[in-house]
């Protein structure tokens, strides 16, 4: 399929695209294709207007006041709720707070403590390289020698599964490649054992529909400011199984997890609901455009957003496809939708230049060390036009090393 | 002293005040004297602009290029070093970051590492709950018995430090009774027996000048919404001298913490600087509200600012005193300037319905239980005349009862 005949098609599934509405809830500017959602999630219009309310009215106005007749002091459950729909949460069960590391040593220390004979941690050495940080930071603190082996590919993964693994955490989708697990089965195959499951969902929340009840996970962990366009440092998420809630408590045990904050009790008394997985006071500016961004998903189909999801992935991996071999890209993202989250890497030898050319002409994607250019399928405001026209432009960068350019190689302090 | 002849003085120390041009840098509504700045700070006149910069032209337009365009991702060292002049830190000893809980468990975590063959920690039973659940959590989580010790009164504090106390946790001013701590002399004095010290600085940073390097502490922490106006929920900020760095790491080791983040490793190798104590992705639009209120501490002679503190308590406490043993109101607050922070506060048997029939007539200060009323004196924004119309306000419910109307006692979920 030549690049007209794809434009063409591609202007059809735009026009039979049931999301295509989305769009126009986003601002977005001329002259971009964005693929990089998956690492920052473009911005919803209402937001901006939103958080000026928030700071002028509550804030600037009502002063202290707004966290009783604003609601302020419940925004983490009000948002964790909002989230909850899309991965398959009952009531209950989620908040937002903090970021996702630290939500991650939350639940971490907590599995640890439930699973408290058994001394090993399972992860996969791609996973993102924080979830492991924070592996080995509350590993170190508790200071009983919990162990993290790291399984290089996640066929290895049951293999690993023994009656001395305490928990296993891994990322749904991974960040570099975009492989997805089968979450359900690998639960199941964990519980067999008696292990605890940690899934951290950053690439997936708002890309796919997830269905954590239903796969019987224990723990989740997620970010707010990629798929769900909750913006730059966004509240992350968490997710306790009500099975797991009040038995126990996770070490970051602030005032706002306490029973009764408000009370200034000198001991600590944990909230027995999952209140206990908050800390200290909510960042509410922040709260508020995560708030006001989750809005926008009362509206969302998620099978259609699944379906849309796919076929943005099929198109590129189609479009590349036909060049790729060419100029030594390598798709490291698998062909079987089943086994993917949204998005379509390659390996590429000239990849931060490359991803800096395409930037420099409107693609913005981006880059994971050592060699991969990430491309990320947002269904909510991308369109089958901009993707297939995405491909026209690389293979044109490619064909004429445009990243040969001096200005593409130097690095900024973010890549 | 009458109120009229009170009020004469008050508008005369208003038009001698060195900072009465800061007022007009701060939105306050029409009709409210505010005396609340030490739970939550004035919105000062910049910030919602700048907030909608960044979300509009920075999130919105540059979308994920502002991570190195606007420089996001040093916003936490950005924001710390100006908060660094106020405490009196040296560079590259501050950052913003989190909650003020978080921090504590980064740095108790880090103190009671250095410090590992020793097993108490000393705080006060008064101290702020949330510090103490903080230690709480973090004594358990490294399950090596660690206990927290805590005096009933500061008279006490010297003679709890001996040779197996690993760290003395005190925040400088306290919460309620506004009892400030003398900083150098119970530094010296944990130092003397090899203990470390936490300095909690919610209530001190942006009310009074402070020298944590003067007074050779080891770890501060504080928060952002307090007198630093940072916004609801703001970042809070972190101090760790130089001596501490980099020897050891604290266990929140997200990626943000590494000495090469975007290399993307599987191993967590720390940052050596103060970089160390940051976690998760920091939160920007917080972090760009919060470095936009400091930046009008840029133009603030701190000598002047702690000169008016000290004014506006005096004023208050006198016109109070006139009636306060009338009414059953005790003033729990130093008389000795040298022994408070920015506030005062008072036992009162109606507090609770007292502070709503006040914040009523438009003077809003807070309670916490079990008793007291708390009136927070910020010199940034407010005038001699708004201190002395509040006691005048105050005096006028006291004497009409008018705090048993039914509605003042109807407690928030805030109080």
């Amino acid at each position: 399929m030549d690049s007209t005949i794809a434009n063409i098609d591609a202007r059809q599934a735009d026009q039979a695209d049931p999301l295509r509405a989305f769009r126009d809830r986003f601002e977005l500017p001329d002259g971009v294709i964005y693929l990089d959602g998956n690492s920052l999630g473009a911005l919803p219009k209402t937001v901006k207007q939103r958080v000026a309310k928030t700071i002028g009215d509550e804030w600037g106005e009502q002063l202290i006041r707004s966290w009783n007749t604003a609601d302020w002091v419940h925004l983490p459950q009000r948002v964790g709720k909002k989230i909850a729909r899309l991965i398959g949460a009952e009531d209950g069960t989620v908040v937002a707070a903090d970021s996702t590391s630290i939500n991650l040593f939350k639940v971490l220390s907590a599995a640890l403590d439930l699973n408290g004979g058994r001394s090993k941690i399972i992860s996969e050495r791609d996973n993102f390289p924080t979830d492991l940080y924070i592996a080995e930071g509350v590993a170190k603190q508790i200071g009983k020698g919990h162990r993290l082996a790291l399984a290089s590919a996640p066929a290895d993964i049951p293999g690993m599964l023994d009656n001395d693994v305490a928990v296993l955490m891994l990322t749904h989708v991974n960040y570099r490649n975009g492989y997805r697990h089968d979450m359900a089965a690998l639960t199941k195959a964990a519980h067999d054992k008696g292990i605890l499951v940690i899934w951290d969902l950053c690439h997936t929340a708002g890309a796919m529909p997830v269905d954590l009840t239903g796969a019987n996970a224990d723990f989740a962990i997620g970010c707010g400011y990629k798929y769900l366009n909750g913006g730059p440092g966004a509240p992350a998420f968490l997710y306790v199984n009500p099975r797991h809630q009040g038995g126990f408590r996770q070490p970051l045990s602030g005032w706002f997890g306490h029973r009764a904050p408000f009370d200034f009790d000198s001991s600590y008394a944990p909230s027995r609901s999952i209140e206990q997985y908050l800390c200290g006071t909510p960042p509410v500016l922040a709260m508020v455009a995560m708030d006001e961004a989750m809005a926008l998903w009362d509206d969302v189909d998620m099978a259609a957003l699944r379906a849309k999801s796919v076929a943005l992935c099929d198109l590129f991996i189609q479009e590349v496809g036909a060049f790729a071999a060419d100029f030594g890209l390598t798709l490291v993202t698998p062909l079987d939708a089943e086994c993917r989250g949204s998005q379509v890497s390659y390996s590429c030898d000239n990849g931060y230049a490359t991803m800096q050319a395409l930037i420099a002409r409107g693609v913005i994607g981006d880059f994971r060390a050592p060699d991969i250019i990430r491309f990320g399928m947002t269904p909510l405001y991308l369109s089958f036009a901009e993707v297939a026209q995405a491909a026209v432009i690389l293979k044109d960068i490619l064909a004429t090393r445009a990243f040969d350019a001096p200005e593409y190689q130097v690095r900024g302090a973010v890549t």
